[in-house]
């Protein structure tokens, strides 16, 4: 299925998130990964969502998103700086933990807590880069992995 | 207010977000940011949710949380690892693109898109570092950001 990344700049308020994410799953559109941060205007946050579908229902989705009062702007991203973030535990055994780090040199993840029997690594890039990161690293026993979901800006 | 960073690990469905940010909004809890994506695990996600309230009411949530049947856990991160990523595109004039530069040096933020009349540049690190860095920036003509809300991982 066609992958979608959508940007939806909304007015914060307590029940934006539920009603938003709500549109989506009545349409059982599945969301693959979402944030919501501040922005540079106080009390508006974007949202980046990223979604699997049919363009048709997306556009759809699009123009009810629009009614909600909170909403005041949706793009559905074609040709946009994609970026994602990668907190990652792995490597129980010293063996693992030296593989890791010939990884996390080749990928240049940066060591962010070396535990005595694990190491964290963090790594920004192309969401590609961080899945094939993820792939490396399976064998050498994964711990615990927190991944941002996809932020996105436009190219100019 | 108190900030909390909290952890929770769900089963994917379409309905799993509106249900587990409806919890935080019916409280008017108000949530800072917010970020889902997939985890080591098939079809299980992790969400990231900063919010700003009693700690109380939290833990309330807690355990509203986890009668939720896509919950599997939860937990209110106390020493962890905060990182944000942040894509920001500035900069009208050249006097503007020559301050940002200078900044984008200072901070280690590299460039990723060059347009004729802005710069796009992105920056992953602490929280409190990608404020400063958005403080710095913001005389110099702020035309667009996203910023990826904070992912976290407890420390060992």
């Amino acid at each position: 299925m066609q992958e979608y990344v959508l940007s939806v700049k909304v007015a914060n308020n307590a029940g934006v998130l539920p009603r938003v994410s709500g549109l989506f799953s009545r349409r059982f559109f599945n969301i693959k990964s979402l944030n919501a941060a501040e922005t540079e205007v106080e009390s508006v946050s974007r949202l980046t969502i990223v979604v699997e579908g049919d363009l048709k229902i997306l556009e759809q989705i699009k123009s009810q998103l629009l009614k909600l009062y909170e909403v005041q702007d949706v793009q559905i991203l074609s040709d946009a700086v994609c970026r994602e973030h990668i907190l990652i535990r792995a490597g129980r055994s010293s063996e693992e933990r030296q593989k890791i780090i010939e990884i996390a040199n080749l990928y240049r993840a940066k060591p962010v807590d070396i535990a005595a029997d694990s190491i964290m690594l963090e790594l920004t890039g192309e969401p590609k880069k961080i899945n094939s990161f993820v792939e490396l690293l399976k064998p050498y026993g994964i711990i615990k992995m927190v991944r941002s979901g996809i932020t996105a800006l436009e190219r100019d």
